[in-house]
């Protein structure tokens, strides 16, 4: 007997099969569209089936944030991986490069102590690294700001025979701060150029930099000029969330990731309390063109805001037509939390069958 | 060989067996001075380790907040338990009831639609349920707000064969948002003295209501009045944070949870990013007199505050004396949250050494 959503104890995530192919399509054929490779970010998911669907759509490898997400990607048979943060302390370079045995890991460095932390290491074991530069475009988290400062960190990485420099890359989230979606379209196009200019720049001053590779959903979407760019890596356009479509990168009818709660008290006449609070959904809200104004919006019976969340209870102070007992569902501000925080989640079909139970694997 | 905090991965939770006794044990004196029953609320943990030093510290059972939290607890021996959350759905109610066989479980109820979904599903099993009604003392969340709507609601449970009246409760988390520590006092003084109010109310209408229970850290530890409550269900408390520290509830030195991060870039001369983000510190801020000013405080090797954070990376933007490679230990602002997403936390002692590795069950 086929298991259906409304056997399901809530809260529960779904994920709708229908949604989640279509979306998987649309961006391998906006990247074939545009030359470029696609290395999606799967800390978006962690879920090795999701993984291998966009595998087999055409991405080249993967991209993950933690040597525990590379690990996880490695025992699930993904063989191309790209670490996007720096490593650094030495328990946690020995971490990486186990995984580094059997797949080929790629991994970020962004300041010359960290090149040698990674070579040290590297060198003791005679493995030789493949390393990216990371270079910020506007985002002021990691990453080398100018092409002078990029050019002689390349050459320290080159001088390192433990290492092999492997390309350049940029995490442009501070698209997700643009002001409306005119700004976050001319702030995508911006960092992707600003990187493409660095390679450039690179290979001008003699050093052949490989893959130049940006990051970010809303870009690979939005920017309207790839020259110089080899590769891009989103992650959270395969579920799509209330940022998204806050951002117009995404309509409500794009978003593959949903929450089914309960209404468990309407405690006063304009409030209804659900049984689902920060502990699945996160408390990110986005800001600026990416604030979805509340922590989920009810997408049925009706739209609603969550405008309160506590651990474990979501709040809607302006509630309308719900009554105790009554199963809504929502759509979360910030998929990947969701996903992160979801002891499983279920893959779904249009007619309320439940097709697949993925177990989070982060505890395995 | 004994395994050194050295030895583990970045980042990673760390708790001092000292100060986590010291906790256990000043609350279990101060339930005992105030002549209330303690039930701790082991969200704040979930981990049968804790909950069992509690137990043996004086604890006559535990607080949950889910029908999960409750399962995970009856497995690990705890015979009694507490769901401080109304059920409303029918596959929830039977997941609650199927704890429920093997334990001694009481669960909340807010509203009669509540009450009567409840006592159906109960009488549908023959298994008659234990049941506390929730008021609202200022929190705004669930819970009914006047002593007139709670005598009502109380009737109607009478009414019902299915359910037995053990008590009413309160969730006064609202003391968090005081404005300062006075304010907090005062706030939390009061919501004690109101549900206490309340019960004394129940009874003069004829209605025995048994436990009247008050639950949050803050309120345990400085509400000067606790006439006509018969029990407190704090749960940060075992471990402390940097909220409870904003808020003048606890001291520096009595935060039992740490987390050891690694500075993995220097990118500009004044900002330093750590390793750790929100998923595993999450991003509570807490607020008001509550509100730490940032993500997470580094204590060691100096005091710095987390200015921003992603999801796996946090940023102090005014950084002083932090090399790439060093590790920092760090308070997180809110302890419970950490420990819902770490994988493991290490039980330490004041040499660094690790005695116990426990793992997060909540995927078990």
């Amino acid at each position: 007997m086929t298991t259906r959503i409304a056997d399901l104890p809530t809260p529960c995530v779904l994920i709708s099969r229908r949604i989640l192919e279509s979306n998987l399509q649309a961006m391998a054929e906006r990247c074939r569209s545009l030359g470029v490779r696609l290395r999606p970010h799967i800390k978006t998911h962690n879920l090795p089936e999701i993984a291998q669907r966009q595998l087999h759509a055409g991405a080249g490898g993967v991209t993950v944030a933690t040597p525990q997400e590379a690990a996880l990607a490695a025992r699930h048979g993904v063989r191309d991986i790209f670490v996007a943060r720096e490593v650094a302390d030495r328990v946690d370079l020995c971490a990486l490069l186990d995984v580094a045995r059997s797949v080929h890991l790629i991994t970020a460095v962004d300041s010359v102590a960290g090149a040698e932390a990674l070579a040290e290491v590297a060198a003791a074991r005679e493995m030789p690294m493949a390393v990216r530069l990371e270079v910020d475009t506007g985002g002021q988290r990691c990453g080398v700001a100018t092409l002078e400062a990029l050019t002689a960190l390349a050459r320290r990485v080159l001088a390192l025979p433990a290492l092999r420099l492997e390309g350049i890359f940029t995490h442009e989230g501070h698209v997700y701060g643009a002001a409306d979606h005119q700004d976050l379209i001319r702030q995508a196009t911006a960092a992707v150029q600003a990187l493409g200019a660095m390679g450039a720049g690179l290979r001008a001053a003699g050093v052949p930099c490989g893959e130049v590779s940006v990051g970010s959903s809303p870009s690979a979407k939005t920017a309207t000029d790839f020259r110089g760019v080899t590769e891009v890596r989103p992650g959270n356009y395969v579920f799509n969330d209330g940022m998204q479509v806050a951002n117009g990168t995404a309509r409500i009818e794009d978003c593959a990731l949903s929450v089914v709660a309960t209404v468990i008290s309407r405690p006063a006449p304009d409030r209804a309390v659900l049984n689902v609070g920060s502990k699945l959904l996160g408390s990110d809200r986005g800001k600026n063109a990416s604030d979805t104004g509340g922590y989920g919006l009810v997408l049925e019976p009706e739209r609603q805001v969550l405008t309160r969340l506590y651990e474990e209870h979501g709040v809607i102070d302006a509630a309308t037509g719900l009554r105790v007992g009554q199963r809504v569902r929502l759509l979360p501000t910030h998929a990947c939390i969701v996903a992160n925080l979801a002891r499983t989640v279920a893959l779904v079909d249009d007619r309320g069958g439940v097709v697949e139970v993925w177990s989070n694997r982060r505890y395995a």
